[in-house]
C-alpha cells in the first residue's frame, strides 16, 4: 500500500474543469418545498428569442431534470475533502429514531479506521455512523406504511414534476406542452406527482427511494414505473487500473452527464477508503455489490466466504452510507445445473461467486439462508436491496431459459420477506435478450415480483456488435423501459472488451438517457415532450445555440456543427450544412405558415391561388444568401 | 470548373488502404448458381479451435452477408478508371429485349459528353447506354409476372440464404443453428429462399430488385419484408465541400461497412461526372433524387422546374445506370396547407422543392401529373421508384399528422399506377416518430400501399439528442424493422448538425446494421442467430480474435480491447478486463458443465453432492493466473 504515491491522494482533492461548472446556456435553480431546507435542484435552459416580422418573440426557459449535484452550481464551493453539504441531516435527526454511534459496528471498519498507515489515504473527518435505535425501523417504506410523508418523499415529488404545474399555468408554454398520448402498458401515470402519491407508491413497494441515513449528502430520487425512467452507471477500478482520484472524478462525471444512481464496483486494496471519498461527495444514491469486497477479504477464494464475514461487510458499508446493495440471493444450489447446457453459462460475477460457494460447500446460498437476518440489518440504516440476477443470460441464445426464470421466481419470494420487514427492494434483470423475448421478462417480473421496480442491464438485443454494445443494449433498454422497467443500468462501448474511460462513460450515459427519455415519451409521462418540442422549435428557427443547449450533450452538438461550419456567424445562419447556403428545406415552411396565418384554414386554398403570382415574384425571399 | 486542381481527379483513381482489402480473419467465397457466370460473393469468418481437455475441437467458418463488393477480394485487381467487372452484362444482353444506343437520349448528357473542357474529369470510356427495344418492358417485376426467373432473382436467393441449406446438413453447425422463434408481425419467412419465392415476391410487388440495365456492375440484392432487413447509406458533397475522389471513396467505404444500397445526394457543378465514376465502381444499387440535379440546372430556383427538364434528367440518370429514383410525387398542392400548423413544417428537401413549385404555379405537382409518363420511361431501363415522403415529420411533435398520412395515401395510389406498368416501387417513411406511434406507420403503409416495401429514415424516437441521432434513430429503426420495414435509411451522428466524415459514416452504418440484424432476429429469420451464437461461444471460450472477427466492426473491437489489455498474450488470456486476472465469472461455468457432462440431468444434484469435496480441494482450477 505504501507504494502508492502521495500525489495520487492529493489528486483526490481536485476535479477536472471539464467535470465541473454549469452547462452552457443553463442556470441552476432550486424549488423550495414545505420547509426552507428542502430545496430541489433543477437546471433551466435559457433560450434566445425568435425573430419574427413583428419583432422579437420570447422563448421561455426549459426546466430539465438535473442529476449533476452541486458541481454545476457556481455558487457552491466544492471541497472534496470536506464533502458535499449534508442536506438531509436535519430530516434524519428530527425523526428521532436513530442514534449516532461512538464507533463503527463493523470490525473491519474499526481496523481500517485505526490503522495509522492509512491515514494519508483516508477521507478527513468522516461523519460518525448512525443507526436506528433498538427496535426502530428507519426505511422510507416503513414511514410510508405509517402514513408519514417524509421530506425525501416531498423532495422527489417536486423533482419529478419539474415545475409542470407552474408551466401549465404560464401562457408561454401552452404550445410547447402539447404531447402525443402514451401507450403505457398498464402503468397509471398521474397528471402531477404529489408527495402523497410518492408515499403510496413507496408503501406499496412499487417504487423505492434509496436513501441510507448515513448518506445525508444525497439528493433524493425515486425509482418506480410510475415515475421517470432512471439510469444507473457503474464505476470500478478493477484489479488492473484506476485510483481513488479517478474514481471520485468518474462519479462526478457520471452525475454531470445524467447518471441517476451509481454503483461502485471497485476491487483492490483500498475499496473501503475509496468508497468513503465517493459517498461523502456523491449527490446520487450509491450502490455496491458487497460480495465483491467480501471476496477481497478472503483473497479471492469464494469458498472461504462465511456468513460472519458477509455480515460484517454489510454493516461496514451500511454505516458508510451505501444506499443499495446488490445481493445475489436467488442463485440457489438447485438452479446451478440448469446452466450447464447454456451457450455462455453464468456470466454475472456475483452469480458465479455464489455458484462457486454453493458447489464448494454443497450448501444453499448463504445470502438466501440468511436473508431475513440481512433485512434486519438493512432496515436499521435504510439500505435498499437490489436483488441480483446471478443467472442472467450472457448471450441471446440463453435468454429466457429455465435458470433465469427459476431465479426470478425466487427473487419474488425474497421480495416478500424484505417487504415484511419494510425493506425497500428492486429486482435486477437481463442482460442479453432478443427483442421478441423482452416483453416476457417484463410481464414475469411484474407478476412474480409483485411490481417491485425492475432494474435491467440493457438488454443487449444482438451479440454481434462488440465495440457498440452501448447502442445494441440501448435498443433493448428503450423497449423494456417503455414496458415498465424503472431503472436501466447503462452499458458503455467498452462492454465485453475493456474498462471504460471517461469518453466511454459519457457515450454510455447519453445512450441511456436517450433510452430512458424515449421510454418516458412512449409511456406518455406528462411534460416529457416539452424539451423535444422546444429543441425542435429552435432547430426549425435556426436558433443553433438553443438547439445545442437543449440537447443531452451540448458540447458534442456544438463540436459537430463546428466541424462543418466553423465560423461563429454560422451559428446564426439560416441554413444547415446538408443543403448549404443556396437552399434550405426548412425555409419553405415559413412561407406556408405566413400564408396560412393570414386566413382561416378553409380559405387557404383560395388564398393560395391569389397569392401564387405574388409568391412567384417575391421568390427570392426563400433564399438566404450570406 | 477549371479552378479544380488536376490532382483531385487523379485521386479518383486511388482508394485508401483502410477502405480496401479483406476483413481480418475472413476470406471471400463465391457460391456458383445454375450458370458459371452467376457467382454470389459471401464472406466467411474463420475461427480458431476450442481447447478442450481432450484436445482441439474445430469451430467451423461462419458465412456472413457481404456488401463490400470486389474491394475485399485480394484476387480482384481494382482499377477505378476501368470500373468493376460487368457481372450482369451477359444476363442483360441474352434477354434480347434491349439495345445499345449510339448516343445518350438525354440532351444534357450529350452536351456533357461532348464538352472538351470536361474531358479531364470524365470517367474514361463509359459504356454505351442501353434501353429497352420499342414496346418492350425490361423490369424485374415484368419478368417475374411473366413467370421468368432471372439470373438476378437466383442471385439474390443464393445471397439471402448464406449457404443455410449446406450448413443445416453439416453436423458442425447443429448447435450453432439453434434459434429462438420469432415474432413476425404477419410476415411469412420461408425456411429457405428459393428463386421461385423471389420471383413471386417481386411479381407481387412485395419486394424489389433494383437493377438498372445500365448498371451491369451491380451485385443484385433484394428489398422486401420477407427477406433480410437492408440498410441504405447516403453520400453527397453538398454545396459546401467534397470532391469526386472523396465521393468514390465514400461509396467504397459504405460498401465495406455494410451499406446495402447507396443514395448519391450530391449537388454542385459536376454531379453528372461524379455519378458516372460512382456507378461504374458501385457493387450496390445506387439511388438518387433526380430533382436535386434538376434544381441545379435551373440554378436553384424550384419555380423554374419544367416537365421537359425533369424528363431529360430522369433519362440522363437512367442511362447512366441509377437503380432507383426518389420521387416526391405525393406532395400535392392541397396537402401543403396541412403543414402550416406544424412545429417544424416541411423538412424534406425534395418535399419543399415540390411544395415551392406548387405554390409558385398554383398547379398540381408535376411529378404527380406526369407520373404515368415517368413510369413509361423507367420501365425501359428498370429504374425502381422510391416514392418520397416529402411531408414527413421533422419532429416527434409532427409525427402521424394529417399531412403525413394524406401523402401516404397518395403514395398508395401512385404504387398502383407504377405496378400497372410493371415498375418496381418502394415507399419512403419517416423520420421523427415516438415509439408508441411507430406501429401505426407500419400498419398504414402495409394497408394503403399494398405491402410495397417500406423504406424509412430512422425514425428518430426523441429530438433531444443532437450529436447522437444515429443512436436515437437506430432505436426507432429497429422497432419498425421488426414490424416489417424492408430497408432502413441510415442516420449518422452528424444528422441535423453537419456533414458526415468517414468515421461518422461508419458509426451510422454499424448502428443500422445492429438495427437491421436485431430486427431479423426478432422476426425469426432462419439462420439469423448463427453469427450471434458463434460470437457468444467465442466470447465464452476467451477466443478473443474470433470474437473480434465475428463482430460487425473487428477493428474497433480489437482497438477497445487493446486500450485496456495491450499485450498480444492478453488475446489468449482466460480473463476479461472487468474481473482481472484473479477471478473471472465465465470460468465457473466450465466447472458446472464439466460436472454435468459426466452424468444425466436427473443425477446432477446427486453427483454434485459427491463432487463437493473434490471440487473444494481442487478449487485452484477455477483461477487463471498468468
Amino acid at each position: 500500500m505504501s507504494a502508492i504515491p502521495v500525489d495520487l491522494v492529493r489528486k483526490t482533492a481536485e476535479l477536472s474543469a471539464e467535470a465541473t461548472g454549469p452547462f452552457p446556456g443553463s442556470r441552476k435553480i432550486y424549488v423550495t418545498g414545505s420547509r426552507p431546507d428542502l430545496r430541489v435542484p433543477m437546471r433551466e435552459v435559457i433560450q434566445s428569442p425568435t425573430q419574427t416580422q413583428s419583432g422579437l418573440e420570447e422563448n421561455p426557459p426549459i426546466p430539465v431534470y438535473d442529476t449533476s449535484g452541486p458541481y454545476t452550481d457556481p455558487e457552491v464551493e466544492i471541497d472534496l475533502s470536506r464533502g458535499l453539504p449534508r442536506v438531509r441531516s436535519a430530516w434524519i435527526s428530527e425523526r428521532g429514531d436513530t442514534e449516532e454511534l461512538a464507533e463503527y459496528s463493523s470490525a473491519f471498519a474499526r481496523v481500517r479506521a485505526a490503522d495509522p498507515a492509512l491515514a494519508w489515504l483516508r477521507f478527513p473527518n468522516p461523519p460518525r455512523p448512525r443507526r436506528a435505535k433498538p427496535g426502530r425501523v428507519v426505511t422510507q417504506m416503513h414511514y410510508a406504511r405509517q402514513g408519514i410523508i417524509t421530506p425525501e418523499m416531498e423532495y422527489v415529488a417536486i423533482r419529478e414534476n419539474l415545475r409542470l404545474e407552474t408551466l401549465r399555468a404560464d401562457p408561454r408554454y401552452q404550445q410547447l406542452l402539447r404531447q402525443h398520448p402514451g401507450q403505457s402498458f398498464g402503468v397509471a401515470l398521474p397528471e402531477l406527482i404529489t408527495p402523497e402519491f410518492v408515499r403510496q407508491e413507496v408503501a406499496r413497494g412499487r417504487a423505492i427511494i434509496p436513501a441510507n441515513i448515513n448518506h445525508p449528502e444525497l439528493e433524493p430520487m425515486i425509482i418506480g414505473r410510475n415515475f421517470r425512467v432512471k439510469i444507473n452507471t457503474n464505476i470500478g477500478n478493477s484489479a488492473l487500473s484506476s485510483s481513488i482520484a479517478e474514481e471520485v472524478e468518474k462519479m462526478v462525471w457520471s452525475a454531470r452527464w445524467g447518471g441517476d444512481t451509481l454503483m461502485d464496483l471497485s476491487t483492490g486494496p483500498h475499496i473501503h477508503e475509496t468508497r468513503e471519498w465517493i459517498l461523502r461527495n456523491a449527490p446520487m444514491p450509491i450502490g455496491t455489490v458487497p460480495l465483491y469486497q467480501a471476496l477481497e477479504k478472503v483473497e479471492g477464494r469464494p469458498e472461504e466466504l462465511t456468513w460472519e464475514l458477509v455480515r460484517d461487510t454489510l454493516i461496514e458499508q451500511a454505516e458508510q452510507g451505501v444506499d443499495y446493495f446488490t445481493l445475489h440471493a436467488g442463485v440457489l444450489l438447485r438452479y446451478i445445473p440448469l446452466t450447464a447446457k447454456r451457450l455462455t453459462g453464468i456470466v454475472s460475477r456475483g452469480g458465479s461467486i455464489m455458484a462457486k460457494w454453493c458447489l464448494a460447500h454443497h450448501e444453499e446460498n448463504l445470502l438466501y439462508t440468511h436473508f431475513a437476518e440481512i433485512c434486519e440489518i438493512l432496515r436499521s440504516y435504510d439500505v435498499a436491496i437490489s436483488l441480483g440476477d446471478g443467472l442472467r443470460p450472457g448471450s441471446i441464445a440463453d435468454a429466457n431459459d429455465a435458470a433465469q426464470f427459476a431465479e426470478l421466481a425466487t427473487l419474488g419470494e425474497l421480495t416478500r420477506i424484505a417487504w415484511d420487514q419494510d425493506v425497500q427492494v428492486m429486482i435486477e434483470g437481463p442482460g442479453h435478450v432478443p427483442l421478441q423475448l423482452i416483453q416476457t421478462n417484463m410481464d414475469k417480473e411484474l407478476a412474480e415480483c409483485f411490481e417491485a421496480p425492475f432494474y435491467t442491464l440493457g438488454p443487449i438485443v444482438t451479440d454481434i456488435a462488440p465495440g457498440y454494445d452501448h447502442l445494441s443494449s440501448a435498443i433493448g433498454a428503450t423497449l423494456i423501459g417503455w414496458q415498465g422497467t424503472a431503472m436501466l443500468c447503462y452499458v458503455t462501448p467498452k462492454e465485453h472488451l475493456g474498462l471504460p474511460a471517461k469518453e466511454d462513460v459519457r457515450e454510455g450515459i447519453i445512450a441511456y438517457r436517450i433510452a430512458a427519455h424515449a421510454a418516458d415519451l412512449a409511456k406518455g409521462l406528462p411534460g416529457a415532450q416539452l424539451r423535444d418540442n422546444a429543441l425542435s422549435k429552435a432547430r426549425f428557427e435556426f436558433r443553433w445555440e438553443d438547439q445545442f443547449n437543449l440537447g443531452l450533450d451540448p458540447e458534442r452538438a456544438r463540436a459537430y456543427h463546428d466541424q462543418t461550419l466553423p465560423h461563429a456567424t454560422h451559428k446564426l445562419a439560416h441554413f444547415c450544412s446538408m443543403c448549404g447556403p443556396q437552399f434550405c428545406s426548412m425555409r419553405i415552411t415559413q412561407e406556408v405558415r405566413d400564408l396560412a396565418a393570414q386566413q382561416p384554414d378553409a380559405q387557404v386554398a383560395e388564398g393560395m391561388r391569389a397569392k401564387a403570382r405574388e409568391f412567384r415574384s417575391s421568390g427570392a425571399k426563400l433564399y438566404q444568401r450570406i
